[in-house]
């Protein structure tokens, strides 16, 4: 999906809403557990209760990773059950992957492209620390994008992601002044997280244009008002990420219901915030 | 494996040598491609020919993710070729993962949880740009370990590992310092890479007793007596990584051969200077 379908998605539904399919397996409702393959039986009745509200899908891969194959299955299973709203959601690996030039080109296949994977993700979370060659190679796909960690939601973000350089620019800072030279607002983003949503003007002060993914909003604590307030630009600009907040809103057999009307409040809350905005 | 397993066999087998298991499908014989599971069959076979004077085998985890659930199943089979050796080798996912905590605690369970995901693994490689709770949860488990991305052998490594902070202080010093005293020697190593090798002592002014992996000997273009002088320790306290240099030796018939030659001459080398260091 590229930019300018992307931001008419966005337009269309109303929503910047990112669902983040952090599916653990003992977290979700029993009465699904007899089922062949559970988790992807969640996520299908969360999709199918949320496509209307939701501009985005996020699988984490560490919880399809942990069950190993099956896991694994599950996770194609969805991906393939995605297949049929492609123009109806941005579809996500939070993946946090990267790593020396020919093995990032590896990573960039196992996300990207169908034929060698049977994954084909709009986009992949990439960690910045090995440096260009490691996020080069996600650019080389046509309507692909690359989401690079800068400021993220959890507590450990201060330990290196606040380091300030000898001119008091902190390393965050320096990613986002680097790595958006190596791509364009059309296939780089970058992750923001909510918990530090004051942190989001000065973000946009280094990137005005490009497209924010926003963690945090919901069971870490983050605020929507604050993240559109700092945060949306005039293309929108953002995609809040909720996940355990949302489809983990019931545990019992009313758990797609419930999604939904979190979903739908958040989606309703957005819209508000892009009509202020003049976004329509 | 334990740090003393692990210098007891580096003491046994006199060789300090990683085989970098960079398996790319495209790259393996011709004679091995009508086999049922190419990738594995080569592996094994590598594995074979190899061990007698190997002491860790480095999967490179986007070579099999590339190939979707295909390349996950040669990873299976080659991990549970690896379990005959099991105290004669140690094993490290190559995945650089890395996310907040709750995420972090699966991606444990999938390389250190064989009842949940199948994988056993000795170690993964994590990146450290999220800080505590991405590095943390790899710690809680007994007899394994994490090993952090520090300053790696890729051009893209000065994009930001080289920046300095106020007190001139580099992003990878400051990464050894802090995430050093997160773990012990006896459950953390660091990723260093030979291309930088006269770094290396930098590095063991600040991590004096850890083990180091380092990659960048072989294919991109490393020296092996360079690694030594600067980084070996009383216990060892290297691990050489090498892949493309010995599983590409040869790619006709011979390959296994080849490999094995590649090895052989690269455990001479680590034996002498082993030897020279009066470690034996």
């Amino acid at each position: 999906m590229n930019r300018q379908q992307l931001i008419e998605l966005i337009k269309r539904k109303h929503s910047f809403l990112c669902v983040g399919l952090d599916s653990d397996i003992t977290k979700i409702p029993l009465h699904l557990q007899g089922n062949d393959d559970p988790v992807f039986e969640f996520n299908k009745q969360i999709i199918d209760a949320t496509i209307e509200y939701t501009v985005a899908y996020k699988p984490n891969l560490a919880f399809y990773e942990s069950r190993g194959l099956e896991g694994m299955i599950s996770l194609q299973k969805t991906m393939q059950y995605l297949d049929q709203f492609q123009n109806e959601c941005f579809t996500i690996a939070d993946a946090k992957r990267g790593d020396i030039g020919n093995t990032s080109t590896q990573y960039a296949k196992a996300f990207f492209d169908k034929t060698a994977s049977g994954f084909n993700f709009d986009a992949v979370t990439v960690a910045p620390y090995m440096g260009e060659d490691s996020v080069s190679p996600f650019l080389k796909f046509n309507d692909k994008w690359v989401i690079v960690l800068a400021l993220t939601s959890n507590k450990g973000a201060a330990d290196f992601q606040l380091l300030a350089d000898s001119n008091d620019v902190k390393l965050f800072e320096n990613v986002l002044r680097t790595t958006s030279k190596w791509g364009t607002p059309a296939n780089t983003m970058f992750v923001v997280g909510a918990t530090r949503a004051e942190m989001l003007s000065e973000v946009r002060k280094i990137v005005p244009e490009h497209f924010l993914l926003v963690p945090g909003v919901g069971a870490q604590g983050g605020s929507l008002e604050e993240v559109a307030k700092f945060g949306l630009n005039h293309d929108c600009g953002i995609l809040v990420n909720a996940s355990r907040s949302i489809i983990f809103a019931s545990n019992e057999p009313d758990f797609a219901e419930k999604a939904k009307a979190e979903a739908i409040s958040m989606q309703q809350q957005m819209e508000s915030l892009l009509k202020a905005k003049g976004i329509n």
